[in-house]
């Protein structure tokens, strides 16, 4: 092995080069913003307007979009995803002391969300064909760790109330939603989607984040689109979206003059400065996706060669935006890992790891969680490689 | 008084009339920002260097230029006013089933920063020649209603320490800060100051927000310069300025590719885009309070001939940024308070009341309180009045 992975992580960062046509001495994002429609035309517009901040024309037509674009009936624009999963998981009942099943291998904020609410995440084990919640796992896991209680699902081991399950769409690859549905029904368990990563991702043909109750989505600036900082809680149910709206603007009751809140409310509302590059950058979408897609396949061609390695692809009756990129490290490569990361990195051509595993973070280090070997396996072989819609789009 | 009210309603839409030069037709504001500088310049220049979100020159630029202008050591940009308390009150301690003084008479998101720490406001008075906090009913009450034990402050009733204290700056008007400070110190409570409204504004020379171990500024649309949404953090404590910076970027640890998060951390940092538009307004501030010092002189030419009511001056020491226009009524007039606000909103003059008091709201209404007459008083006295910086400054 260790005279493979020298070579190894060579032949990645040729393959890297190849691809993005990268000399060496200019560096690769791992994913960075493109601008090339009307964002400027609607910031013009909105700070003509004076109109930047909570309320205006562009959040207003930004959710608009976002509904057209995912399905999804309403959508209540907010200032980040991890905002939006807060107020979703509020929505769904979360109160302090339940858990929360999210997996151990996605981004901190899904934990934090969790935390906001007092309540604890529990973790739970991925699968390398979605990169996403284990299902199959997971319901022999409920099965002998839980009991039903007045309609409820209750962890034997706490004692304490299983309220919601939190699957996330890895890179942007769709989970086995069916198998997770039918799982959040027969144990009595809300599910949020996590779309932060998905949007543009297909699941049997229907959007990421209009399955669960309540879905969330990211235009953080590293995200297919971005807001700056930004995101949205999707919903069909008309209640949710106006409890959404009301908990995000500060439960403020609508009078003329009068300043009267009804509940603990939060600051969440998305400026409209934000929401004005949204809507310009929601134009753009369809052709970054297709630049995703044909990043993919470039990709996939130079991958195809170099042993130990794949590039990962999306699961049947899955239709992927292709956020991020993904390497897999066979079981055999997994030890070349940093290796890569290095070479890739001092190369010029940014590359990142998966995410520590969540619990393995020191505030989520004593959370309950399943046998994780699937997730943990993933984290080792994970590499995402250069990914912005910019490398297949011509540059201006 | 029943005819006396139609009268000063008709005085007071009169004379906001006279001060605005409005025509009947032409609404005024309670508040618009004004964009006169660079802020499309800097603007142009963030999207082109597709730095819009966490990371930028900008949110670096704008940190800077607080600093200067405030005459604070450290200060970190985040999201808006509300998350910069939150992350304050974290930092001086504040944690879950604490207690928290602020005044009755504030907007709710002081309150609500208290309950995201799990803690639970107390709300103290105010008195009438600052708008804030009534210091000398404050050390009474402190005197006999709390203990100290091992140098913390215990509530005698409910057992629960007293751990800050959150004095505002109504309206930009600071509020006795060395009575406020000498109690701090006197009854171990630590004193942030809640400096939403008071940028620009000075006690005894120094700027409000840099006298507590921590401050917050807010820059919301309605405020007197603006990044759509946004806050900031002040402190002189080098550790609390490190500490107030990795809690509001998730507490990430930094790698050159791993994610590693120590704690349960926050997305709360300011993109670059809104970091923008703040340093341009920053450069307009100067001219902004010179208009609001301006305006605030034609509106007391035009008020000091209407018995009933006066206009709120800045107290001895204090120099104030005159956020908010402010009206009160005298007692003898407060029974003309709806007929005021009903006149000059439907002359298109937009006014407002004091926030309701928010011992009076539904979340906060078995909280902890003293005897609030002060701000009873106050929050039926005070009409708010058209302030915007605009209406002195030439319209381009």
């Amino acid at each position: 092995m260790s005279q493979l992975n020298p070579a190894l992580a060579s032949q990645v960062v040729n393959a890297i080069r190849a691809v993005t046509n990268s000399e060496a001495s200019i560096a690769v994002a791992l994913h960075e913003p493109s601008f090339r429609g009307n964002e400027w035309v609607y910031l013009k517009a909105c700070l003509d307007s004076t109109f930047v901040s909570s309320v205006g024309k562009f959040v207003d037509q930004f959710e608009v979009d976002l509904a057209h674009f995912t399905g999804a009936k309403h959508v209540v624009a907010v200032v980040n995803g991890t905002s939006a999963l807060h107020i979703a998981l509020q929505l769904v009942g979360v109160i302090s002391g339940d858990e929360v099943l999210i997996p151990a291998l996605t981004f901190v904020a899904t934990a934090n969300a969790v935390s906001y609410c007092n309540a604890i995440p529990h973790f739970i084990d991925s699968e390398p064909t979605t990169l996403g919640i284990d299902a199959l796992k997971l319901r022999d896991y409920l099965s002998s760790h839980t009991r039903q209680e007045t309609g409820r699902c209750i962890n034997c081991e706490t004692g304490r109330v299983i309220r919601a399950i939190v699957p996330m769409h890895t890179f942007g690859h769709p989970v086995d939603l069916e198998a997770l549905l039918s799982i959040a029904h027969d144990f009595n368990i809300a599910l949020v989607e996590d779309a932060a990563e998905s949007l543009g991702s297909y699941y049997q043909g229907r959007h990421t984040g209009t399955f669960g109750k309540l879905g969330v989505l990211s235009f953080n600036g590293n995200k297919i689109v971005t807001t700056g900082g930004g995101g949205a809680i999707l919903t069909d149910d008309s209640q949710l979206a106006k409890r959404a709206k009301h908990l995000t603007t500060t439960a403020k009751i609508t009078h003329a003059w009068e300043f009267c809140h009804d509940e603990v409310g939060y600051n969440y509302r998305l400026p409209n400065l934000n929401a004005a590059l949204g809507c310009a950058q929601l134009e753009q979408l369809p052709g970054m996706l297709a630049a995703k897609r044909g990043l993919y396949e470039k990709y996939q061609k130079e991958f195809l060669s170099i042993p130990g390695v794949s590039l990962f692809q999306e699961s049947l009756n899955c239709h992927s935006n292709y956020w991020l990129q993904t390497l897999i490290l066979d079981p055999s490569s997994v030890v070349a890992r940093n290796a890569i990361l290095s070479a890739t990195n001092e190369a010029g051509l940014m590359t990142r790891p998966a995410w520590t595993l969540i619990n393995e973070l020191v505030p989520y280090k004593s959370n309950p969680h399943m046998d994780l070997t699937g997730a943990q396996l993933l984290s080792r072989s994970i590499i995402n490689i250069p990914s912005s819609s910019n490398l297949m789009l011509e540059r201006s």
